[in-house]
């Protein structure tokens, strides 16, 4: 069934009824586009099978999610590291080589860099700023009935990238001699290992062809659409339906998950590790966005009482469903 | 002897090394006033005797420090955690209370908070905006020759009471019927569980007595009096002289110290964790300060040629040294 066979992820807490709990204190309303993250060993990246570099462009990409989110454009990042003696200076080189890419392609100024020592393990935190004009900024609220319901790029696929990564490195220490198996595989692979930021926010696309479009309530999906969603319906006050048929679900990611028996739907709801956005809009804009191939419609908000649903290819329809809700 | 008896601390790299290699990527010009820090457990804090609401309350006052420096006031932060499920939620609420407490005691806006999983024990990540006017922004450089150094507050008496700390951790581990024998040296383990930001960067008494007076360049102190001495030489090009007899030495940590078989003047140049400023002034400008008993002048910038040294209490010269250079 699709809804019950949530992937199994670390979870020790209850991470949204904490936030909850604590949003009394939050100012969600200043006008400052700032944002952090921090990204710990063995629960965010495994060294065993990511590249340093890589993993270097993927937390700058990562950290830019959140200001995308607002429609803004990140200009600043600080990065504090923690790290153990075992990385040798090669291995620090290669890392800060896939930071300072990532950053310099993207015109992100690097503002701050500090190191320290653990015994933990590499923790790596960002903060970043970022910059967008007060009419064109877009929060979690403010959504409409009837609005449009779009994501960026498509779902899925570094999700099932990450469960390739991780049953080879099991065949791995299981029999050592063993190679890889990843033939075919490479976009899954890159999209888990090399994610890009979504079309929608970069600069420069959006300058030559997005500007006018303005979304009414954005977030970003990277802990998956279904708990994407819930966030803007809860924000908003409504409701939502979509439809399995129009999720954008890449035909080779649909095919690996077949043949390792998972129903790609359930992972482009629940897997998350997408960097792609997810946001609404009017009706009429509709005619901005129809050419625009990165953007997906996959359907419209609803009044609250009308719950949060997917229907099925089959017609049939679930109320959905995301962990910490 | 005085400079070969720096206390052992846990630097499994080359911190200012590497920072060094890197500077040339980062902007340091720029005028936001930004700043980030990381706090791990076993390197930064052991929760077997740091209470949660004190560590709350001293992440917050740590991450003042650079915004301090800066002659900014600290305005916005935000909070990303990683924690695992031995927190409870008490344990959670502890943290979150000292947080909160200090935030709102600063009036500093908790703007954003996360929560995520880890297998690495307790990690805490904050990056903080904080205001000022631009012509009363102060860097690590602008000294010039023959400017006095000042510091807030007296040094050296966090890293006592941290060695107060960690030696009844020993004796309690060794004999866990032992009750910590921790009578009168309240100061020296508040200084360290608990520090206040330094008087000189709080915005009330700056604006009713320290706004007058422009630091001509400025640093924080938590790495050691000789580290924040040679970066400040460093950044403006210059050499300096500083007396022993000049350095602000509580006399219960100089007992407490004396009592350890520690020279007291080691612990105030290389034991770090004191949460005070480091900064120079123009000679004109010590009318200003000489009243103001939580400012001591400890010395004065040289040329460059000169070195960096400090005059102890029985006329001898010896140069600054620290971890790192």
């Amino acid at each position: 069934m699709i809804m019950s066979d949530i992937p199994e992820k670390e979870t020790p807490l209850a991470k949204y009824k904490l936030l909850e709990k604590y949003s009394q204190f939050i100012d969600y309303n200043n006008n400052t586009i700032f944002s952090s993250a921090l990204f710990t060993e063995h629960v965010d990246f495994d060294l065993s099978y990511f590249p340093l570099k890589h993993l270097g462009y993927k937390i700058i990409v990562a950290s830019t999610m959140n200001i995308l989110a607002m429609n803004a454009t990140p200009t600043q990042v600080r990065i504090n590291m923690a790290l153990s003696n075992r990385f040798a200076e090669e291995a620090i080189d290669e890392l800060m080589s896939g930071i300072m890419f990532c950053c310099s392609k993207f015109k992100i100024d690097l503002m701050g860099l500090d190191f320290k020592p653990s015994v933990l393990g590499l923790t790596i935190a960002t903060s970043m700023l970022g910059e967008v004009a007060p009419e064109q900024k877009v929060g979690i609220s403010g959504a409409k009935e009837n609005e449009l319901i779009c994501v960026t790029g498509d779902l899925g696929s570094a999700y099932t990238g990450l469960i390739l990564l991780e049953r080879e490195k099991k065949v791995f220490q299981a029999d050592p001699t063993q190679q890889p198996d990843f033939i075919g595989v490479d976009y899954l692979l890159e999209r888990y290992l090399k994610p890009e930021p979504p079309a929608w926010g970069l600069r420069d696309v959006r300058a030559q062809n997005f500007a006018p479009l303005q979304p009414t309530s954005m977030i970003n999906l990277t802990d998956g659409l279904a708990t994407g969603l819930i966030h803007l319906c809860n924000a908003s006050k409504l409701g939502c339906t979509i439809f399995e048929e129009k999720l954008p679900i890449d035909i080779l990611t649909f095919d690996k998950l077949k043949e390792l028996g998972i129903v790609a739907t359930t992972i482009a709801l629940n897997g998350g590790e997408d960097y792609e956005l997810l946001f609404t809009i009017k009706q009429e804009d509709f005619e901005k966005i129809k050419e625009i191939k990165e953007i997906s419609v996959i359907g419209y908000m609803t009044p609250e009482s009308s719950g949060r649903h997917i229907i099925t290819n089959d017609n049939r329809q679930f109320e959905l469903k995301a962990q910490g809700f």
